[in-house]
């Protein structure tokens, strides 16, 4: 058992993302003692996996040493550990490396992939929330058109050429974006002896429109740009099962493909302790407008992994890193206010737009008052996403990917640095 | 069986290492068919591998994509493959996509990692001659020092901090020098918990002195920069056992240390068909002085792997980079003489000279007619490295993290993207 041998009061912070760096940093130099646990030992900088995953970034350009970002504040101390339960009435968890003692609990441990209770898709389909997993996707996609080469049966051959992205949020979206450059621009001259024509990529989504979050507007011109790039866009379509080699969908279509992304969905990430009467739709704990989770009196949860019902917004606020980043600073405040005895303030989120890309000049924003699409929105969402990724090397190493990108139209990591393999891939998922 | 099919002989080259790539580029445009067969779809630039190991480095800009190197070598063919068996009377090989044939097969398979036979050594020890080895080591070495901030057994702790490098070639000392380097500006910082007056380098060498093959001069200077740095040399010094905590001497002397890094040499990578008698000292095949191997008509060996027999290499040719460009260039030309039914030409080694670098504004270079270290020759070192890497994003890279860990002393790749696990490394490794 790690108890808190210091003077001042524990908050233990599960989980390095958006939401959990803000609050720690918030604590910088305050009365309290810090202790952040994540099963990795960086920050994973998500809305550039689809980059890592279709060879335009290495991982390491995305990912960021957590003790690096802390090295300069001494209330801080770091784990690397997985934490199996939550023992509220002994005010402890227990994780894989012991017990530790806290006073504050704060989950930020963000979400992960909704399979929707579907095992076989599950075990066919490639999710993509965290850097293996991008790795793993990377390394599939060349070892099946290293296989396309030698496959001598055309129906095989299809559906290792063929891609289903399923689920069209800007995930989605922007990964059928890139798997379409590729195909243009980078596998023709890599596998010179595949016909190209025959590669296809369909982006599959349930509502009637690809981005549903966001304004028809850009909805209307994102689904043009993909349809430009040679993707198929399917909407009011529903999956229905896939076995590995043939996708159905319930309107009763089949596609036959080895390769299909699932970006339809995702759940907290919640762990067991929490009382499950808090826990309601997409396994999202409920909390007060301060981020308690309630029932508990210093247990809070913030980010993809908390809903907060407010007037604003009744079903919960959106599983973005800008409300996550927003509730950590806000609950870092009021957890000293807590411990002073003063007064908490409520959480009110300033939505600061969204934003998503196709391809190259490509790219749609919705700002409050202002929604634009194309070239310009491009290089709003590059200037942006760089200036969020954490560390300098890593903004100046994608950077120069980026520019190297685009002049050469080339994909330079196309790297099978670990071969796919589905069975070990869910051991280690599941090992760690 | 994949026969050929084209009007023009087939030569088959296996491993798309730097003789290999050589080869393959001098047959361009010649009446020729060319196949690589390669465990790996990239080219990995071994030199830079401990940088990799030592967090400098994204594994992405040492490895660059086999295919991307011949895209428009229209006589290149290329597959990702473990090639089993080379049936000589048949003049076909066996790999784990199926058998090809050859009129003509090189074998430029290189090295790979000595243990001298000694089983335990291998199990616990790290070797790093390929880019996932590197990964495992970067892994291992953050995960021990994850571990030892939570241990409280004094010995076990300093078995966890102390680090033995066996063998002081290139390899060797680039790898204590940046461990060194991460002890003094990187370590300390994101570890405030530990002391790192207890973390102990050793580099252990059997010969009389550091860097055995290079000038009497570069050794001496090498070991001072070393020294300076921190790192404990011990030459004279043979290993006899390591348990995986406990390394031991032949001397009589041990060290505690859960990490040992393993470059004490190479054989060659031999793959089974050729005839035992041609294998010789350090697994090496030997050949003619066109790198024919000696007993066959069509089968030859290029750099590392082949062993030739000359009056200014009695002991054959040294295995480094150099060797193996050469030879791959003139085993082109000469493997088109043959087919012209002209005379071959002997392979004569033009040596360039060696280098290798200690740590910041540190190195040594070996030029035939100069010789000379510290500052200077750490900007040749770098110079010369970049210039080989392959590929213009690879270079541009890798020149950012050298400028920002330059100017920051800093290590910015120290993630743990996949845990190290003894067991599951060797499986991989053995898997394919």
């Amino acid at each position: 058992m790690k108890s808190n041998n210091s003077k001042f009061p524990r908050v233990i912070i599960i989980g390095g993302g958006f939401g959990g760096i803000q609050l720690a940093k918030r604590l910088k130099d305050k009365e309290v003692e810090v202790l952040m646990i994540d099963r990795h030992n960086y920050h994973t900088f998500q809305p550039l996996l689809y980059q890592v995953a279709t060879g335009a970034l290495e991982a390491d350009s995305i990912a960021f040493p957590l003790r690096k970002i802390f090295q300069h504040q001494k209330n801080f101390k770091f784990r690397v550990a997985n934490v199996t339960q939550i023992n509220s009435e002994s005010n402890t968890i227990s994780t894989s490396i012991g017990d530790f003692e806290y006073d504050y609990l704060v989950l930020a441990t963000g979400s992960e992939t909704n399979f929707f209770g579907q095992k076989e898709i599950e075990h066919y389909s490639m999710p993509m929330k965290t850097v293996p997993e991008a790795l793993n996707l990377r390394s599939m996609i060349l070892q099946n058109f290293e296989e396309a080469v030698m496959e001598t049966d055309e129906q095989v051959k299809e559906a290792l050429l063929n891609f289903v992205i399923v689920g069209a949020g800007p995930t989605g979206v922007e990964t059928a974006g890139a798997l379409a450059e590729l195909k243009k621009h980078v596998l023709p001259s890599d596998y010179s002896e595949l016909d190209f024509s025959k590669m296809k990529i369909y982006l599959v989504e349930g509502a009637n429109r690809v981005l549903p979050p966001f304004s028809e507007q850009a909805s209307r011109k994102a689904q043009s740009f993909l349809e430009e790039m040679g993707v198929d866009v399917l909407t009011n379509t529903m999956v229905d099962q896939y076995d590995g080699k043939v996708i159905s969908f319930k309107d009763g279509k089949t596609i036959r493909t080895n390769n299909v992304v699932w970006s339809a969905g995702v759940k907290g990430a919640v762990i067991p302790g929490i009382d499950k009467a808090q826990i309601v739709r997409g396994g999202r704990i409920k909390t007060t407008t301060y981020n308690l989770i309630e029932g508990y009196n210093n247990i809070f949860a913030i980010g993809d992994v908390s809903y907060m019902e407010v007037e604003k917004f009744p079903n919960g606020h959106p599983g973005v890193a800008q409300v996550a980043i927003q509730q950590g600073q806000q609950l870092g405040d009021n957890l000293i206010r807590l411990i002073n005895n003063e007064e908490v303030k409520p959480f009110d989120y300033f939505d600061k737009g969204s934003m998503a890309t196709v391809g190259r000049n490509k790219a749609v924003v919705d700002l409050k008052f202002w929604k634009f699409q194309g070239f310009f929105a491009w290089l709003t969402w590059m200037f942006i996403h760089l200036l969020f990724l954490a560390g300098f090397r890593n903004k100046l190493v994608t950077l120069m990917n980026w520019i190297v990108n685009y002049f050469s139209q080339d994909r330079g990591t196309r790297l099978i640095i670990r071969r796919f393999n589905r069975q070990t891939m869910k051991e280690e998922a599941e090992a760690f």
